[in-house]
């Protein structure tokens, strides 16, 4: 198939405790985070005195059936979705993780990666540990299992302050789920309100589905457990300043989801980045479209700001399968063909802005701008709202080499020159930060390398899970 | 599975002349297509000697792999979408149907609905045929077989004068393939330049996925004929007016396709509908959204002609599988929740019109007010860029029995107390007419009880296929 | 795969009348008769109004799940099973075939081969018929529906008379079932009685799964009709001598059936032949090994006749699934080895008589030589319990073309050395026939060349079904 | 499905040592010892530098595919089949075993079952063991991996100085393979030549495939490593009895496969202990017949030794899938029925002996008798060629508990009435040993409970694997 030219969504993880077919609950508000991870689906469930497990390869609906999910009994679950590595199909590390182990069973879903993991992965296997996957997330595992500390909740403890890097973790007990973000809050983790329970999610999307209602985010660095008496709250780590990942509000979350900062919808952001991107960048034009489907909101806010008409310039095409045939002959730009299509009438003798927010390798907008070159527009300006990403992401993102990422390689005039745009326009990382909900409690590592919570001693791709 | 409330794509039909892995091509133009019917798939292929066909229930990446295509050689193919039908599985109706009979090997894809087959079928079955499917589709091909006529062209043509309905028809002979449509050119049928070959599909956006160039439409009542010598066209019936499906506009294609009336896109179209709507019922308000995807154009047009701002206040969920599994306790609005969720921050506090463009049941959009009263909406003006439909289609769409019609039953003010909708106003036929290319010469007897081209005797779901 | 190197085993053919989950009871018969044909299995149902069909390419226990027989209400019910051919996956080919047609709804289950079905379909097409299939079964199912008489078992007789070749056959009307044989009865098919009602089947071991009591065979020529009244017979053709396939005897049925004429399990009659075998081809001799599993009971009376000890020589394994994964380095005899393996102890160091029953291309005989050669045999002495095998079968079998077959172009001793066996004997008609039940009544056409039942015009691989 | 009431067959295992296409040889050597486990399959490659591992629930044919095979690339593989327990998908329990600790890579293929695993499982966990499955090979797994020995061969000396009860091993390292068996090589496992390489095997069946030449066994407790330099063999371990499961002999085994110890194959011992069987328990008949396949042997021996016909009274169905569709009305015996029918000649007016091999719960073998008695017998005697199987084996084989063995439960003349039986006569041990080859060194602990390799504290069916 056709390489995937937008950034890989991480994972998502969600949580039920104390609900009536907790595993069903699961399935569905996993189901609401599939735009976080195609590649696997995994759902651990308690019966109150066991952990069950189901997890394979496929897309959520794919997984699970109706036998599989009433084989899953209990109140309590966790569940996890993980995104599509090409051509690899590694059962193995689709999470949740299960161990059973001295102090019991224990499963648990990642979101999220550790930094320091290759040198504790070291240490154990000198102690005698057996790995089962590549996945920083079963180093962690053992870490619980090898602590000496007398009970579970203080064995996590210990084990978190070992641990280095970008995690939201939600874990499964028999008698009780936890949930909990490293210090700085990197990755997102929200917790609802669910009947007589509680739902925990990686965004509030997962609760809608379920009618769980947003209580409020897990605070960085927080550890809530949930069990018989309700929900109990800790927060362990030293003070430390957030840094939520800025990328969630700009590409990764779903429109619909909320802030965890200030309850504005992550739509709502994506107006405003418009907005600001069209402050930043302003071209005379007669019509704005969005690179569908992340891209349409910011292009709404430009199109609001700049007063250019907003048009629904390109089509995508929902119905992609995992494999695609390709034609031994050629069709130019077929990749791009199979995913999108231009919508003539609104480019045709038009000076058009296209507004994406993920410029990664830049073939894929290069393909775009070709297209609407072809459907007749007069002008092409390309406004990225997001700025140039430059640096890999250490803390769960899935990144090409620096090599690939444009950016890391080119000036901003010589990827308009490649992609073939008449202007090229990113928002400042000053003006993203602007717009952001609470402005500065951010990690934006991608766009400035400054790395927050240290990066990997040597960083491979196969470690580098969910 | 919940049930679906929007009216059920009708067929897709393409047809690949002259070209190197037709078949491949004809994979990819279906796909394109998707959207016109995701039951089954087909293709039929000639090796320049003898026809093969692969078809199955499923989508089209599901029914074709590599080695399918592979096995389907040679440089002409046709094929096949159907719509879904809920809880049958009768891979004998997917299409295209083949035969062999005493002129040879003919197979054949149809978009449309005769009716009078019925009376053919009886006459047929007295004179010894056997029928393997229900559909219209085989009572045409039993008249083929019958004819006593010497070339297949005129046994064609006799069999055409004695249909009456809707018919857009792709044929394969393993020496030519044929396109043409009935007298009026109630369904869609586009031609494309595709090499030193040709190509027809039900929509301009076919043609786009494998570098075909639209050349015209095949005119209403022409007969089209591809082979060695190239492109021939005849017009044998007495000339009557033209009626064009005004749904197609409306709802059924894809936006990216061009009118074959007048090349404008079916974005623009439907941007043109709203802002007629807009002029036709006007109402104060803070927002404009639209129930996606079909609907956004007319919300843009909407927004546009009131200067009302357009936000995307509804996420629709794109990976929903065929099967979705839920859970005993209930949930409010739940088969509403797992296709689209509100972006609260857009609906909260404020005066919506919510624009949707095909009201059947009037379930659908109920659950979706609720949802938007829910997230907090202070008014909300439900519009329809479609008129009120009336009557039950007899060419080619797949229609609820008039019952089960919501404006067949009730009046507008009526509709609006069920939906619980502030206000409500439908798109009216004088003002759908206006905004449609040419103007008069459509079909619009859902909205107006005008049966163009008949109606059959007796009309039952079994015999009305795609 | 390696070449399948027996004679393809023909069809098998259940009925089941008046008896609650008809179609469950033919499922299990047709299990029972699963030797018959592994390539498609298939059965239609009648819940006394009309007939549901549910027919696929795969072994019985894959085409049928719980849901599948559950969506096949009724009491009465046929089925099929139809034998390999390598490669090809015609599923319109598979049976039951079902039609509807002026007279209502008929489906038919065939044992045999119609050999005037060219003409009759070149007759029918002229007409205006469709034919979906390649099968002689479909130009009959078009004699019935072309027939201008009144009722259906008039058509039903009045096609009969046109049709030339060997059939038994079940057919289904939703308030009735038929079954029965050509004049000359050339292919089995037998009765039962099931409680209150009545089962038919090509062979007893059918009988035996269900609990049902074996009655008699239909007789050649007889039509058997069983509806509410019960069970009626016709013997509406000229009288003529029967002509009972002889090789279902020697090889194609199961050996814990019965035989139609005088009740004698095929067991004892493959034991008769083995005796017969020993008195015609005597040899000094240490051990008498089978040919697993069919030629065992000959093996078994060759031992028994000639007082040499009977061993298990050769062990057959029954994992073989439909595909096997061949290493790219060569190993010797590799497909026997899949599927036989020696049994060194008792071959080692001994003068061996090997008893097969079915040498047709003569290579699997020959690697079996060459495996029991390697396995320490001094001598091999080679007896089939069948005459060399030179004519094509018209009637039912799936028949090399002659040049393949080893008896029509080499004589025994040419044979003899290309086995590179001791000796080589095969059974004499003569012997044969004596060993029958009856004596003279078989159709021995692939041994002597008499065609009782004629021959085809042209004979395709194609045309010749089940 | 209807309970399996045979003995469930143990596991095999197989090793390619230096050798083209290793994993399709170890694919094709285990499809030859299938018998011996149709749960679940896998084999580990190594392609010099690495392993490579793929495993699944399913028969040999199922699990692998020519892609899955070309996977696995490398001259070294080891592959793994273990039987099917009713209703149990745990994948996670199939092996090969593989783990990644300090010392590299390892995969394991475990024949057998340690008894002392429950103790070192605690240990381990209380040293921060994670433990992935509950097989007691895993435990093994962890013993090598916190061993504190330099080499990989210390450790797994160290290891196997720690478990107690029956293992036949291979393992597989990047760069080596290694085939152990217990002290008293409980468990069988032979070597072969091939080529320039190497095969291991559970059973020499597994050779004749892939064209490999019977060397040896692996001795009772020696170690043979296999590497660049060819095979070393060490016996590390203090002298012990040897004590070769006896059941392997009388069924578990291959007929075709040769007997360790002396080179007779399995087919012969079995005649041996029929003709032994006839001795102690003579009785007048008129016909022996065996139960299919496994008891075959015996009653040729049986019918040889008494001069009683042996005949061919029971036909096995060999195409039962794993599951079977029931109808919801009786059939008398219908779960013996699917799988065994008497040839009712044979039978009628006779006086039977019925062989068996394995009477576990009783409740076959009187299903046979009622069979044979509706058949016609006049008399049925059964013989056993095992001795009653009244203690639960420990050692790798899958056992009822007590209570489910009959011959634990009642005596032979309470059997005799319960099976319905007209005399009942079971091998005794003294004559089991004397026809064994080497005759005293077996273990035969199920018939007289002498555990030669000790009993686990608390043995549960979730541990006992394999």
């Amino acid at each position: 198939m056709f390489q995937n030219e937008k950034p890989r969504e991480e994972c998502g993880i969600v949580g039920i405790h104390n609900a009536p077919e907790a595993a069903k609950l699961a399935y569905l508000s996993l189901y609401a985070l599939q735009h976080r991870g195609q590649e696997s689906a995994g759902i651990a469930a308690s019966d109150g005195t066991r952990l069950l497990l189901h997890k394979d390869n496929g897309l959520v609906a794919e997984v699970f059936s109706e036998t599989v999910l009433d084989a899953l009994p209990g109140r309590g679950a966790i569940g996890h979705v993980r995104y599509s590595t090409t051509g690899s199909t590694r059962t193995a590390n689709a999470q949740p993780l299960m161990a059973n182990y001295h102090g019991g069973q224990v499963a648990v879903a990642h979101n999220g990666n550790l930094t320091n993991t290759d040198e504790l992965r070291t240490t154990f296997e000198k102690r005698g540990a057996i790995f089962q996957t590549s996945t920083d997330t079963e180093v962690f595992l053992h870490l619980i299992a090898h602590s000496s500390a007398v009970s579970f909740s203080e064995a996590l403890l210990l084990s978190l302050m070992r641990v280095k890097g970008a995690y939201s973790l939600v874990l499964l007990r028999p008698d009780c789920m936890i949930a909990l973000r490293d210090p700085r809050g990197i990755r997102p983790l929200v917790i609802g309100k669910l009947g007589d329970g509680y739902a925990v999610a990686s965004e509030t999307c997962a609760f809608d589905i379920i009618g769980a209602e947003y209580l409020r985010e897990v605070r960085p660095g927080e550890i809530v457990t949930f069990d018989d008496t309700g929900m109990k709250s800790e927060t362990p780590f030293a003070q430390t300043d957030p840094a939520f990942c800025v990328f969630e509000n700009i590409y990764y979350s779903r429109p619909d989801s909320l802030s965890g900062v200030d309850r504005r919808t992550i739509y709502e952001i994506r107006v405003d980045l418009g907005r600001e991107l069209a402050r930043e960048h302003p071209v005379p034009a007669d019509v704005v479209v969005g690179v569908p489907d992340s891209a349409l909101p910011a292009a709404i806010g430009y199109a609001r700001e700049s007063r250019i008409p907003y048009e629904m310039g390109l089509i995508r095409n929902h119905y992609i399968g995992r494999t695609f045939i390709e034609p031994r002959q050629s069709i130019r730009d077929f990749g791009a063909r199979v995913k999108y299509n231009p919508v003539r009438g609104v480019l045709a003798g038009k000076r058009v802005v296209v507004v994406d927010d993920s410029i990664v390798r830049g073939t894929t907008i290069g393909k775009i701008v070709a297209m609407i070159r072809r459907a007749g527009a007069t002008e092409i300006h390309v406004r990225s709202s997001a700025p140039p990403w430059i640096y890999p992401c250490y803390y769960g993102v899935d990144t090409p080499s620096p090599e690939e990422l444009i950016a890391s390689r080119l000036s901003v005039e010589e990827i308009r020159r490649q992609i073939k745009a008449d202007t090229l326009g990113y928002m400042s990382i000053k003006g993203l930060v602007k717009v952001m909900p609470g402005h500065l409690a951010y990690c934006k590592a991608c766009f400035d390398g400054a790395y927050v919570a240290g990066k990997p001693q040597k960083f491979t791709k196969e470690i580098h899970e969910g």
